[in-house]
């Protein structure tokens, strides 16, 4: 099992939006987010607009894959891509880039 | 239980010490701990020095409380301090401001 932790910067006149629309993220996102190995996942947000996504999944890269390959995902990237800082022309699921674990304690 | 994530910020010429201490936490720390109950807790370190703590607890105010409560750590926060930015004069400990939770995902 791999532990993830990624950051991304949401745009400070979004948050308020940010916070609404994932206290409200459709059901078949969870359960595409499911199905492709995203287990344990919550996202903290400090009040700049600093995010820090935690997840647990066997293999990081094959779940991003399988996510990337769901149609449900491509349209929730496509709303979400305009709430985030500075993604070079990436969507937001492509910029996370995985911190490195230096400690770990079960 | 609670999901906490905080963040702190590792000095730039620290950050080689910082991660190999890391990699060899005392024993004895890490009991204290899991006494006080910090479940599921990693830390990730980006490049910069900006760190990401993530733990899993029932309280977390109670189990600061109590990791506060135990000599080892007040001797491994004594070594840690010098390793962070900017914490105010707090021990590295008192500085851990949760940040706030917007999705979970089990």
């Amino acid at each position: 099992m791999q532990r993830v932790c990624f950051l991304l910067k949401v745009k400070a006149d979004r948050i308020e939006e940010y916070r609404a629309r994932h206290a409200d993220v459709w059901q078949e996102m969870r359960e595409a987010l499911t199905a492709t190995g995203w287990h344990n996942y919550s996202l903290f947000l400090r009040d700049d607009g600093l995010l820090v996504g935690y997840l647990e999944t066997e293999d990081f890269d094959a779940a991003r894959a399988a996510m990337d390959a769901t149609e449900v995902n491509a349209r929730w990237q496509a709303e979400m891509g305009a709430f985030f800082e500075a993604l070079d022309g990436q969507a937001p699921d492509a910029a996370m880039r995985p911190l490195t674990e230096v400690f770990h304690l079960a």
